[in-house]
């Protein structure tokens, strides 16, 4: 059974939720699931709409054409999405490997509705994981002097790859503007601290300085400003001043890898909408 | 600004949504927030939908028989409700009394929306909170060879108040089926465990002896089989073999107000749907 | 039956544990509990043991001097307290109350050892809870002009009334270190978040421009640098889009309300020692 | 460095803690960490003494000796444990694997103390994770008829690996009372709910048609009764109504890992004692 998906944001105005659900029931589609939200202070509406393709009137190729002068009408950003097209995934890592093993454990159970072709990092480590699971694996040595060059590279393959979204498990590199771009609301990071407490390198040592009580762990997708960007997910865990630096280390890699895959298991399911710098994410 | 809600079940079919969207729309509502939920298993469709009533071509009072036949056609189990017509709330509570304290706190800081004209206790020591609050008292003593009567009492004296919701706050009496009747799904009662684990009294002490790591409160309507009915909502906190029994109590009582507001909060915003002996909460 | 207890640290060396413990031991003291801390990082220990006076051979007011020379051979910062000696506590509080009440609540249940006196405000508000309770209350009217001025006159009266502590439930004032430094380690704040994010003034409209998907609240002891000082104690609790400042306000409140209270009814028992700006808990 | 670890299990009485540290001190021994409980209830008095076997003055296969007498003199019930003789673990596992590859990932971390020699199940899907990990693998197929005789030949084996823990990480086997007489306190369990709520099979399922609002996971030591050893760690996570049985096996897996993991880790570390069918847990 395969399932249409349209994720809408607009101005808030009177109407557009009848006319979404018309757009379907007039076709003859069963609505599966739908969820809105309005943001009072931002004046804008938010719509995930999920309908059964069995029976619908419009082929899926002729959907998008379908319902764009109702798009139109409301001035919608929107996109379309379908179940049985999953999205192509790549997973950057570096030498911390719990979340990609994470990840492709969870892959493998049928968790993450998407196909994972490619494994890209700057560390040998990683290819033996990628190995392991039958993934084809590319190792880029990033330095400051050829981190352009190298960049341009992977852009270059995840192209041939087809990849529509970039996971960071842990990939300690910095990305430039130029990556950032080519796929924007598309690269999806998680940061070890409870941000925006912690910004940036070692952040388990900022925390065991501070004697905070509690760590966490955010996911995010990425914008050029560092761990700056539209947090999708975060959890947290409780610490005491029996935990040294080690405890807190070891007690965050279970909230990254928790918190990781729920952000790329909600994306995948076209259930996050980007706003203001700020995520609507739908249940 | 005045709100109406319906809250809608029935077997799930096609063009509900649409119905029920354009319902709203075509008599010039403004919706303010629509969620909807399928139970597949057991393909039973849910709705809860809030819409302004500013510039409604329905007059509030003719809006039931407006939307009859839209119901009748889906055979629909449904309520409507209106947010400038507060319910009406009574609530019982016996020799603890934190949780009358905690709702009537924070019935004075407006977040519960309602009215609270009573409150009834089989103790004394309640009189002195529902004095300092300026809110009516009646005290019942209860002994078995009464309790029927007794009852009967305090149906009368609700009925005077026009009271629409019970709270048990705590209160150490079982009601017999006789009360809970006439209160179908509008009884919320607090239990002072991780229900269904530790059933009927002393709930804390069964789960000192048991020696488990962490505690919990569970909100639910009363029906007949004790401390059986439909979850409305729980929350847990951590225990260690360092925590007495008293411990417990004071931990738990934490959790108790917590959960028992929350869920008497989401009762009173409409949110609460019952059905097969557990509960949609719309957030 | 009356306990006494001893905090201490010092440098970490060997025979530390066995010199305390024998000290109470052969005095005839019975040890009700005993907790030690090493900091391998800062090469500190840490220790807080309590003992039954029944039977021990040193008189409360001479056990003092009969530790001092122990002390002194192991350099140790220490401190003596007994369980029949609570400590006193003022109260200071602004226009939001519910950490006021929820402390005076708990107070009266008994959960929290020590004696309330007095209740300071710079507002008029918080004198009606006061009164409730049979608390004196003192009103101080804070201008940037005057503070120096008022804050003295604070400190004369809370030296009137022999407090040992201040908590501060909500009090929207800095205080000078004037103020600070005769308290130093004594004062107990809250703030409403999870420090050290959304330091300073408005933090749950700092956290909800950030999008973020936890709140929390903090407890720490102040310093001079604002809401830096050691941390005693943190909670976090979710938010989604759906949630409005509002929301997150009335969800914050009651992290605020179980925080506080806990860091209150450590420092209470003397569970807590400082170190680095950071704090050792025991359980 | 090597430490030494006492667990002391005893009456409550006068002098114990100043007998224990000073045997370690006067013999030259550095505490490590030291840690009482005292249940007064059951008038129980239990120690965790850790100290480094650095100078200590007796032989790590003198300590047994060198500690009897003063054992003997309280009664106490003790155990002595030694940092670099890692105790040997099998794990069981059936057809769900997470809980198998999570242990092998965090033993590979470095974060479980202890060899892990063999893995056994009773399905063959097992032995590709025992392979890719290079851990011998046993399959015993177990039948109503042939249980006794199979358990006989696994406990044969395990003698043969010398096997100290047996870690059951979704074993779906009950094991007989002879098997679990030959390791009392040493088989941990992982139960997928938050008992003693859903006891048995399918507690998701249980979970599920209960309509509770909080799932959880429970480590526990394996008794005659089912689900009913005494507790070691619990945990819980979230569900709402639009959680699907699929969904609550997901989220429950997580919890699962966490649980059983530190339930290991705190066993291999000799932080736990048993008593009156519960545990003290060290921290």
């Amino acid at each position: 059974m395969s399932q249409a998906i349209l994720l809408i944001s607009c101005a808030d105005q009177k109407g557009i939720t009848a006319a979404v659900t018309n757009f379907v029931y007039q076709n003859n589609g069963n609505i599966v699931s739908a969820d809105q939200h309005i943001d009072e202070q931002a004046n804008t509406f938010f719509m995930r709409i999920e309908w059964s393709l069995d029976d619908f009137k419009v082929k899926p190729n002729g959907i998008e054409q379908a319902f764009r002068s109702l798009a139109d009408q409301f001035k919608m950003d929107w996109s379309l999405h379908f179940s049985d097209a999953p999205k192509k995934v790549a997973i950057f890592a570096s030498k911390h490997l719990h979340c990609l093993y994470d990840l492709l454990l969870r892959y493998r159970e049928g968790q993450l509705p998407c196909e994972i072709p490619l494994i890209v990092s700057n560390h040998r480590e990683a290819k033996k994981v990628a190995d392991t699971f039958g993934i084809a694996f590319a190792e880029f040595s990033i330095l400051e002097e050829n981190k352009r060059e190298q960049e341009q590279k992977q852009i270059d393959l995840l192209s041939k790859h087809g990849i529509d979204v970039v996971v960071l498990a842990r990939y300690h590199q910095i990305l430039t503007s130029n990556f950032i771009n080519e796929f924007k609301n598309k690269i999806i990071n998680i940061h070890h601290s409870f941000l925006p407490a912690f910004v940036g390198g070692s952040p388990y040592a900022q925390a065991y300085k501070k004697g905070v009580k509690i760590i966490g762990a955010t996911s995010h997708y990425v914008i050029e400003e560092l761990d700056a960007g539209p947090i999708i997910e975060q959890d947290t865990v409780r610490v005491t001043h029996r935990d040294s630096l080690d405890d807190l280390v070891r007690k965050g890699q279970d909230l990254e890898k928790i918190v990781l895959s729920r952000a790329v298991r909600w994306h995948l399911q076209h259930k996050i909408l980007c706003y203001n710098n700020k995520t609507v994410v739908f249940d």
